[in-house]
């Protein structure tokens, strides 16, 4: 054991990343709900004052557990394109969106903590879990550069939310089995043909009415 | 008084209708969660008891208030039309977006109640619930049977709920201070636009590569 813990900074960050570890855990078995602070501090062998020592909050925890999952679908964006050839900028909308629906899919309550959660003392979020979030929308700017070159920059920022804005509403009620339950082959056909559709429309060599 | 209230059976008809009102301010006020059963019983001035005389228990009131939410919003629909000229698919499409957007800006609370519900006792919704909200999604149907003739009529069903997703998702994250917050003005063109664009994507004349 070379790297033996012993500041007391550095075992207040490594029971920080273990409570985050194990918040995961909890979040991926029974969603956002399922998180007890005195369950977690079992869990983690510490007492429960011990959490709240090295985080503010059940929140701020939540945020901690949300920026992993950002990060980890940023990972599962990358390395889906590791070695494929390019695509249109068409197919590479369509191609992000399947890939949001299979990450969403296989990682159901770790995704939807990202938008169920809320902030319970009515702070916003802090600067780095916005900064994350932003770095994922960044994903589709630049297949609308492609489609409708010439715009201003903020408009690819703006444009990027609302499409991805569209494509998670088809997968969020699509996996939904309260509003529009649709098995995951349907589901996944039904993206590619409304996410085209999309991108075909924001094509400005097809289109002349949409400014 | 000449509609006097006199069996039983209208008596508890008449408290369900008052709890159904009560229940839909409290929504307005404070949300799903605002929602309890004591305040409830205060409001209406009745027992706890004779609550669960009447609906078999909250989440059955929160169901009748959603109804009453998809059937307002029918009527805004309609109401929205009555007199207009008929407009083109692509066109239709957009308007009922914006529509969409309009019901839910104006209504948050009951509107998003209609997504966070979820029955606790992990029973199904029932079916006329189930019936409304298709009938819904049909508003749809007209313009998309335009935009891409010949198709099966169950393949309009299922792209009316995808383009509605679609839809749902840049009026949910854009009116969702958490996420991706919008200024109204600054949503409406977005989802104008893009709304159009899922739109001349879809239509038939234009595209070639979508099936």
């Amino acid at each position: 054991m070379q790297n033996k813990i012993t500041t007391p900074a550095q075992r207040r960050q490594a029971l920080k990343d273990r409570l985050i570890d194990l918040a995961g855990a909890m979040i991926d078995a029974h969603g956002i709900e399922g998180l007890r602070a005195r369950e977690l501090a079992k869990s983690a062998n510490c007492a429960l004052g011990a959490i709240y020592n090295v985080v503010a909050d059940l929140d701020a925890l939540i945020l901690e557990v949300n920026w992993r999952t950002l990060a980890s679908f940023e990972e599962y964006l990358v390395d889906a394109n590791i070695g494929r050839e390019p695509r249109d900028a068409t197919e590479e909308l369509a191609h992000i969106a399947l890939l949001y629906l299979e990450f969403a899919a296989r990682n159901p309550h770790r995704w939807r903590a990202l938008f169920e959660h809320r902030m319970a003392n009515g702070t916003g979020r802090p600067d780095w879990y916005i900064a994350a979030q932003s770095h994922l929308f960044a994903h589709l700017e630049p297949p609308l550069r492609s489609l409708r070159p010439g715009l201003r920059m903020e408009s690819y920022v703006v444009l990027a939310r609302s499409v991805f804005s569209a494509i998670h509403g088809m997968v969020a009620l699509g996996l939904d089995e309260k509003f529009i339950l649709m098995p995951l082959p349907l589901l996944r056909e039904q993206i590619r043909v409304v996410t085209l559709a999309m991108a075909q429309g924001l094509d400005a060599r097809m289109t002349s009415h949409v400014k």
